[in-house]
C-alpha cells in the first residue's frame, strides 16, 4: 500500500458516491402517489448532468449553480412524464430532492471514523447551498463544505481540485479525494492529489451493477467503513 | 421583538463573539515558559488586524488571506517584545493560535440549540482554514464554513456579507448575522441582513469591560445561550 501518511484531508465526490440518488429519487417518488416510472425520470435527470455542465464549461451559459441546471433539466423531462401540470411550488420542492438524498448505508460510519483522524469534506458539483442542506437532512457531520461553485469550475475541471486545496491551505499531495467514479480521482491525480477508489455497484441501479475497475488507485475500498479501516492501518 | 420568524440561517463573527482570542492566547502564553507580556502580546497583534486588513481593503496587497496577515503583524511584534530568536517552526505554531482559539463558555451550549433550528456558520475574516481547524480543535459544529476569504473582501466590506447569503443561497432577509461588535451588525444590516447582538464584555480583558451599547439590533442577547432562548420565542 502506497504511504499516505502525510495526508491531512480527504475531500468527497457527493453524487454516487456518499448519497444513493438514484435510490431515494425512486424512494421519494412512491411518495408522491403519481403514476410515474421514478427510475426512468432519475436516469433521464441523471443523464442530463453532464452536458448541462459542459454547456458551462464551453461558456455557452455563464456561470449556473448545480440546483438551476438541475431545474432546466427537469424542464425538459416534464412533458415527457406528463408533469406539466405540476405547480411551481411542487416542482421546485421536487428539484430539491437533491437536497434530501440518503447516503450509502456504511458512509456514516465510514466518515464518523474518518473524521477522527482526518479533516473531511465534500468536494462535489452541487452548489454549497445544497450540500449544506444534505449534511443537515442526512445527518453528514463534515469538517467544511467545499464545492464546485466555489471555484466556479465544475469537476473534472482542475480549477474546482486546485481551489479545494488552496482553501484547505494543503498542497495537493495532502488531500485525498474519494470518489466511486474513475474520471473524478483522475483528474485529482493529475493536479497531484491523492486517490482513493470506492465501489458503489448499484449507483446505476441492480439492473446495471458495476464491475470492480482495471485501474488502480492509491486506495481501493469497497466502501467507507473498508476506506476507515485502510487509512487506519497507514 | 421583531419577527424573526422568516429567518433561515444565522452567520457568526468569530474572533471576540464565539471564541475569546485575547485570553486563550494568554493562556497558551504561560505554557511557553518565556518570560513575556502575553497580555501585551495579544493586544498588540490585535491592534495590527485591522491596517493590515486596510491595506488589502485599499489595494496596496492583493488578496491576503487572514493567516499571512497575523504572520506579517506577528513579525512586526517580534523585535519589541524579545522573539527574534524564535525559530520559523515555533513561529508558524505561534501565528497559528488563531486556529486554537477557546470558545466562550456558553458558546457550545447555545450553537447547539441554535443549530437544532437554523441553519449555522461563522461569518468571519478568519481564512477558510483558519476556522475549520478551529472548529475541529474546539468542537464548534457549523452546517458550513463561510469566510471573508470566498468573498477576496474582509467584513465590513458589502461583498462579504452579499457571498455569504449568495452562497447559503438565501436572501439577507432570512439570515441574522451575529456579532459582539456593533460595526459588523451595522454592515450586515446595510445589505439587509438581520442582527442579532451578542454582549462580550471581557473581549479586551477584565481591566477593559465594554458597556452594554447604547445602539439597538433586532435581538440583544446576553450570551449564546440567551440568543437561543430569544429565537425559541420567535
Amino acid at each position: 500500500m502506497p504511504d499516505l501518511s502525510s495526508i491531512r484531508a480527504l475531500t468527497f465526490d457527493v453524487f454516487g458516491t456518499v448519497v444513493d440518488w438514484r435510490g431515494t429519487i425512486i424512494e421519494e417518488g412512491k411518495t408522491w402517489e403519481i403514476d410515474l416510472d421514478w427510475a426512468a425520470l432519475a436516469d433521464g435527470w441523471r443523464a442530463g448532468y453532464q452536458p448541462a455542465m459542459q454547456r458551462v464549461r464551453s461558456g455557452e451559459l455563464g456561470w449556473t449553480r448545480l440546483d438551476d441546471l438541475h431545474r432546466m433539466i427537469l424542464d425538459g423531462l416534464l412533458p415527457a412524464f406528463g408533469l406539466n401540470g405540476l405547480s411551481e411550488e411542487r416542482l421546485d420542492h421536487l428539484n430539491r430532492v437533491w437536497h434530501r438524498l440518503r447516503p450509502w448505508p456504511d458512509a456514516l460510519e465510514g466518515l464518523t471514523r474518518l473524521k477522527q483522524k482526518y479533516i473531511i469534506a465534500p468536494l462535489s458539483n452541487g452548489n454549497l447551498s445544497l450540500l449544506t442542506n444534505m449534511a443537515k437532512h442526512a445527518g453528514l457531520s463534515w469538517d467544511c463544505i467545499l464545492s464546485a461553485e466555489l471555484a466556479r469550475h465544475y469537476k473534472p475541471d482542475p480549477e474546482a481540485y486546485l481551489t479545494a486545496c488552496r482553501l484547505l491551505d494543503l498542497p495537493p499531495e495532502q488531500v485525498l479525494m474519494v470518489a466511486a467514479h474513475e474520471g473524478d480521482l483522475r483528474a485529482a491525480a493529475s493536479v497531484g492529489m491523492r486517490t482513493a477508489y470506492v465501489h458503489r455497484p448499484l449507483e446505476y441501479g441492480p439492473e446495471h451493477p458495476k464491475p470492480w475497475p482495471a485501474e488502480t488507485f492509491d486506495l481501493m475500498a469497497q466502501d467507507f467503513v473498508h476506506l476507515a479501516a485502510l487509512s487506519e492501518e497507514t
